[in-house]
Formats: structure tokens, C-alpha cells, sequence
């Protein structure tokens, strides 16, 4: 039996068909400023982003992990970029091509505070504030637009309410993205900060849809998938 | 020396100066959602607000620690409440009166967004949406003018930039408390999310301002000047 765990072991650590592969993957929230002291977030934990990141450097690729604010470790084998705004995860995303498979499973602010204040926004007994917003650059859409810097394999996420496939299958065609792991945030579901998760794999080929199961086996299914698609191309 | 060690411990944890007395702290930021998965947060790490619980239950007040979201574990023999928003929060305080001191030490959101959506806010080309805000409830001065219930002692916390002092005292007059603690969190400081704070003291009888120290040096002398308060009254 030990010596089968450690034979097992060492197929498993032998097992590396994305060496020579670059990977990019973003990962965890991004966090908008409103002023020095308030900003915009989102409920991402990172989990499912850090855990495709580590299961990507365990099948032997270089992987860049672009990341917002986390209380996660780094995983390892993987170079961490830490960011706070969409702003700079694009420019960290763009200052890691050329890959070869990138995955964007970032909850990106798709807004940030026009015009963000370098004082505290006081009350000053005339009402709330106007907060106007811009709009943020869509880091999966341009990388997915990206021309020859294109990594060959685009994944996105789509975190729905509602009729989650077919909004993250209409969401595939318009991001121009290869594929999209489409799951359900309602408020009924824990997923963002949960260990679980329950997706859906859209490829031009069809939907995939996965049983519930730990964001860490979401992660190493997502890279065997990711592995077979470069063997067959 | 070991009997000394340890006639200075048992003198130190003979120091209840604030026993029968009861404490209201709030610490941490507050979260303000928008939707499902984006709100609004504050860079407050709890650290301040927290230290200061900790440090009225070691002069052996009992410490009720009505906290917002933080990485922080409780601090030792006081009763904690998690909340989000500034509305939970002030529910939470009125909950816990009366007290014969309250010390605010949260950064509470001045304002939520007002009709938070159920749904997530989905781009829909139409450009970015508007974010109505609408003012929070304010829970210093609600406690400061709690008639009956006031707490005997009120205490403020000013996060301010530029003129502090100047901005803090107006601001202690206008709620109604007792004192203020004020610190800068202009840009270039590291209050929030630091391990030290610098601070000053603002009272009827004037201004103390403190050296730079330690965010628990900085709770242990303001307890021992609450214990001093009530000693004197």
C-alpha cells in the first residue's frame, strides 16, 4: 500500500501535459474608490480563481495569477500579481501576455466612481451625494479581442441570477471567449465565499453541467479539461 | 524576579477599576450592498475599535462589541454581535443599552444605496447606472441624544483629512457626545489597516494630543481615562 500511495505520487507528480504552457488567471474582486476611505466591492472570495491557478501550476504550466484583495494564501508555484482596480488588473493582464490559456474568473467591478475624490466626502447637511459611475474596461472581452496577443484558449466565468446558461451562453458569443463556467450567485446559493460550487462548462460544442462539488475539483477538472484541449489542437 | 512577575500580574488583574460598569463598542467597517454581490465598504480593519473592547473588559467592564465585517478574532471576554450595515448596527446598539459608556469606534457608511437591488445590476449598453444614495442613520449622535438611555459617557471617533482638530471638535459639538478621538487618514498615513494610530483627545476641558503609538497602547490609555471619568463623576 506504500508503496502504491508513493507510485501514485509520482504519476501524479509526473503527470505535467500543460509543461511549456503560460497561463494567466485572474482571480478575487476588484475594489473601486470612492474617496480615500470608501470604495466599491464585490462578495468574491477568490477561492475558485486561486484553486484554477494552483491546478494549472500542478499540471506544469507557468502560471501568472493576477489578483485582487484576498485573505488567500498564494498558491503555489504561481507568480501574484496583487491589484486593487479593474484598471490595473488589465494592465497586469496585458503585461503577462503572450499565454497560452488565460482564465478570467475575477469578479471585476464592470463600474468604478467617476471621478473618485482624493478627500473624504463629508456630509455637509445637503443630501447624499451624486455617485456617478464610468464604466470599466472588460478584461475578458479584450483579451479575447486581443489579435495576435490572443492566448489560444479564452475561459470566462459568469456569475448569474436567473437563467444562468442561457445568459452566460449569450454572454460567450458577445465576449468572443471560448469558453464560459457559468454559476449561480442567487442569494438562495453560497457560492461567492462558500467552498462549493455548482457550474456550467459552455463550449461552442454544448453545455457540460458539472454536479456541485469543491471549488478545488471545479478547479482540477477545469485544468484536465484545459490539458485535453491542447492535446487535440 | 518570578515573584515579582507575578505580584504584578495578579496586581494587573486585580485593576478592575470599570467592574459593574457596562461598555458599548462599535468597531469595523460597515458594508452597504448594491445588489447580491457588489456593496459598498470602508478601509477600517476593526483593529482600533476592537482593541478598545478588549482593553475596557481587561479593566473589568462588561464589554458588548457590536463589530462589522473583519479579519479580527474576538477580543477576550466581550460578548460580540456581527453586523453589515450602519441600520443592523444601530439596531444592534439599541439592543445592547443601556450602558454607562458607549465608545463608536466603527466607520460607519454615511450613506447606503438607496432600493438595493435583488437582482444583479447587469450592463445593458445603456451606460452605467445611476447609484441613488440615501443617508444612513447616524449612530453617535443617536446615542449622544438617547434621553433616558444615553450613555453616562459618550464617546466619538473623527476619521478626518486636513484640519483635524478644527474638524473633529465641530464635530463633537454637532453630535452631541462627550469626547471625540480624532486621527488623520489622509493618504499619506496608514491609520486604517495600521498597527498604530496617532490621535488626539478632545474633551469640554480641551485637547490632548498623544504620541504616535500602538493601536493597543492607544485603547489601553483611553480605557484608563474612561475609568478615570467615572471615578471622578
Amino acid at each position: 500500500e506504500i508503496v502504491d500511495a508513493i507510485a501514485a505520487h509520482f504519476a501524479d507528480a509526473a503527470h505535467k501535459p500543460l509543461a511549456g504552457r503560460r497561463a494567466l488567471v485572474t482571480s478575487g474582486p476588484t475594489h473601486e474608490p470612492i474617496d480615500p476611505v470608501r470604495y466599491i466591492a464585490n462578495r468574491s472570495s477568490g477561492k475558485q480563481g486561486h484553486a484554477i491557478a494552483g491546478a494549472l501550476a500542478r499540471l506544469g504550466a507557468a502560471v501568472t495569477l493576477v489578483s485582487g484583495p484576498t485573505r488567500l494564501p498564494d498558491p503555489p508555484g504561481c507568480a501574484v500579481v496583487p491589484i486593487e482596480t479593474a484598471r490595473e488588473m488589465l494592465a497586469a493582464c496585458e503585461a503577462a501576455l503572450p499565454a497560452d490559456v488565460a482564465v478570467c474568473a475575477a469578479a471585476v467591478a464592470d463600474w468604478r466612481v467617476a471621478g473618485a475624490s482624493d478627500r473624504k466626502l463629508k456630509k455637509d447637511g445637503g443630501g447624499p451625494p451624486a455617485l456617478a459611475l464610468a464604466e470599466n474596461p472588460d478584461i475578458l472581452a479584450t483579451l479575447s479581442k486581443a489579435g495576435e496577443r490572443r492566448p489560444a484558449l479564452v475561459v470566462g466565468f459568469a456569475a448569474e441570477t436567473g437563467d444562468v446558461v442561457a445568459t452566460a451562453t449569450a454572454k460567450r458569443a458577445r465576449k468572443g471567449c471560448d469558453w464560459i463556467v457559468a454559476n449561480d450567485v442567487s442569494l438562495g446559493t453560497t457560492t461567492f465565499g462558500g467552498a462549493d460550487n455548482t457550474v456550467h462548462l459552455i463550449r461552442e460544442s454544448g453545455v457540460e453541467s458539472w454536479p456541485t462539488m469543491g471549488k478545488d475539483a471545479v478547479a482540477a477538472r477545469l485544468a484536465e479539461a484545459v490539458a485535453a484541449h491542447f492535446q487535440t489542437v
